[in-house]
């Protein structure tokens, strides 16, 4: 940690930045306006884009795996993604060291740093990668017990097998999108009145999930599992994630097949993805597990990450939580992969809603006002679920010693639904 | 029938083949051996596979439409897939005419027609399109009675949903693969007994389930559903489908999220996709529905297609059914995209298991064995579930007047889980 504090970068990273020298999360953008350019990959500095296309032009990428490499360009990063491990860490250090106050290269070559610093104001953010598949679990504990509770009754409102094994199923990935694209609210059934046929029209129930996302790197093939102890060389970092879902749609599709149209009109992340490398300052000991986690989920480095999360929306309301999960996302991994099942670079698996303990840091609206039993406070106003307007805002952050290593914002706001 | 009947070929067709001019399913073939070749689009005529690129190079493509466009020059049919059905008339058109005995311009040209027609042991066939995304419906009553009974007893074993829209889910498009892929019997946790952890090892009881999946279109941009009576234009045409299934690992996993990990290690397609214009002489009335269906869901043209399937294994046991259903294709496809979920080229959506109302008519092993309490006779053995070794061979076929619309096979053997 002394390190990193001491690393310094000549660009200038105002007070409280999500992205000093010591993130450096990886994203795709486009320049906005009459210099429109197609889709690069970029690292955020401060205020900035750092293109990686045209640091590559420039002969900057000098390492044995970067070196005359075309993965920057790209107008996704599934190329690098696929890479590994190896190139991440190269590209990293590369990045590091030509950001840094003390390095010339770019510092003193106005015409170069032209090129290569993109002013943030300048730019929109695309999704990072084509996402070939989006899996979703369901790892805080909280949410498991409040869901449970509130659709099944306080019997078992844990499922026995919860405790087990990673709780998962195949979410839709070709509606996810980037922060900042509205959210059509969906229409569909919900659950009839007695005797009468299903509700059909605007889901009156509309919610937000605070989750993260792991983004996957080079994967498997079909057939060759993921060791767990390997599963940490697969994943290239994190993003924030909205899960928005429809809960009177999900409430009544998802017996017996579980979620299906309350969740796939929609979903969210935050452009920026946050390398494991960049949090590694930031990994604390995961929750002990009881009953132990059968061999093929037993790992040796057992972590969590400390980042602290926050909701907003309309712009009032906030809720507080931290990244709280049961399973690791190399559990995530060794379980998805265990039956044989194949992920590819620019795949995501994401956490499920990250429900804290306390009653101010659950994850959704569905917890929040026990599927609409109460109301929260709002500003001047209420909440049951969503209105249309509402713009929901994720933000995540990991505090260091004099820097913060952050995820900048995941945001949507909800547009009517159609006619 | 009559126009259909009459039309015929200078290729030679074996009697009972599945492919005479009047099918022309599409797939994506590569020569084998020293000839070794791309990918490239073909259809099937015979015992051969017409190569839609050189068809093409020879300039025999000369519609408003395709006429100079690069859709056979790919390795998959995604682009032609999306170009929608005007190209798919006219691709078809051109081909029965080039094809038909009448006509000279293939007939009478040694040179070309060596260049454009394959002999089908040549060739290996490949997935006939990226598939982006898979999702499994549930729509043949016996089948969704039958399962309700296995897992949650007699009480409701249709869940109430079921008669109100087609309950779907979320499958695993990655691990889609071709027919004569091997599959490795996958690895998962089953049910603990009392008061034990759960089972961990290779399945023990991995079964096949008899399926068709349609493959989707130009699709639909997210946020703006297809109408149910727009809904065949998004639809190229049918293929078989095995979605391999472990019993053991999906009762212990599914609650309450749905399948998963019981279903993602594999699962087969056939290689010869039958385009809905081919299946239009077998077209039938499709079953009333009662309750009426929501407007969304309540279409002008209530069509299924007679086509007959058949499993074979072991390769003595038979089974024989029908493309049974309660919920129709366009009806499918309509609610999947209800609420703004988009679809893109290359999607497929399949049935779920096509369970008859026969005892021999179930199209799974968890039907026919009743989730393993009886055995059925497979020539000189008996079968619970799958083992090792087994090959799995579905069939389907509609019988017109003198000729067949059929889809070839679909196979897989079972290999060993890993150690």
């Amino acid at each position: 940690m002394a390190e990193a504090k001491q690393l310094r970068s000549f660009v200038e990273v105002p007070a409280g930045s999500h992205f000093p020298i010591q993130n450096l999360p990886f994203g795709v953008f486009r320049r906005r306006g009459a210099s429109a350019s197609p889709p690069r990959p970029a690292v955020a500095i401060g205020d900035f884009a750092l293109d990686l296309a045209a640091v590559a032009d420039a002969g900057l990428f000098d390492g044995p795996v970067l070196s005359g490499s075309q993965c920057f360009h790209q107008e996704t990063l599934n190329v690098f993604l696929g890479m590994g491990r190896l190139a991440w860490k190269e590209a990293r250090a590369t990045l590091q060291k030509i950001l840094s106050a003390d390095e010339p290269v770019l510092r003193d070559n106005e015409d170069l740093r032209k090129k290569c610093l993109v002013p943030m104001s300048d730019i929109e953010m695309l999704l990072p990668m084509k996402v070939g598949a989006y899996t979703d679990f369901f790892c805080s504990v909280h949410h498991a017990r409040n869901c449970g509770f509130i659709f099944r009754g306080p019997q078992t409102p844990v499922n026995p097998n919860w405790f087990h094994l990673p709780v998962g199923y195949n979410g839709r990935a070709s509606s996810v999108v980037v922060s900042g694209t509205d959210i059509i609210r969906p229409r569909g059934q919900g659950h009839p009145a007695a005797n009468s046929r299903p509700y059909f029209g605007p889901s009156q129930k509309l919610d937000f999930e605070l989750e993260m996302a792991a983004v996957v790197g080079p994967g498997n093939q079909l057939g060759k599992p993921i060791d767990i102890n390997d599963a940490e060389e697969h994943i290239f970092g994190l993003v924030l994630m909205n899960d928005w879902s429809a809960r009177d749609i999900q409430a009544w599709e998802t017996i017996p097949l579980g979620p299906f149209l309350g969740k796939s009109f929609g979903t969210t992340i935050s452009p920026w993805i946050v390398t494991l490398d960049a949090l590694k300052p930031f990994t604390c000991e995961a929750p002990k597990q009881e009953p132990e986690p059968l061999p093929y989920l037993a790992e040796r480095n057992h972590i969590n990450y400390d980042i602290s999360l926050e909701v907003r929306f309309c712009p009032y309301y906030i809720l507080v939580t931290n990244f709280y999960r049961y399973w690791t996302v190399t559990q995530q991994l060794a379980h998805h992969t265990v039956n044989g099942c194949n992920m590819s670079p620019g795949d995501i698996f994401a956490t499920g809603t990250l429900s804290g303990p306390e009653p101010e840091s659950l994850g959704c609206l569905l917890e929040l006002t026990w599927n609409g039993q109460k109301e929260i406070q709002v500003g001047n106003s209420t909440r049951k679920f969503l209105e249309d307007g509402d713009e929901v805002i994720l933000t995540g952050c990991c505090k260091g010693e004099g820097y913060s290593i952050g995820f900048g914002a995941c945001t949507g706001k909800v547009l009517p639904a159609l006619p």
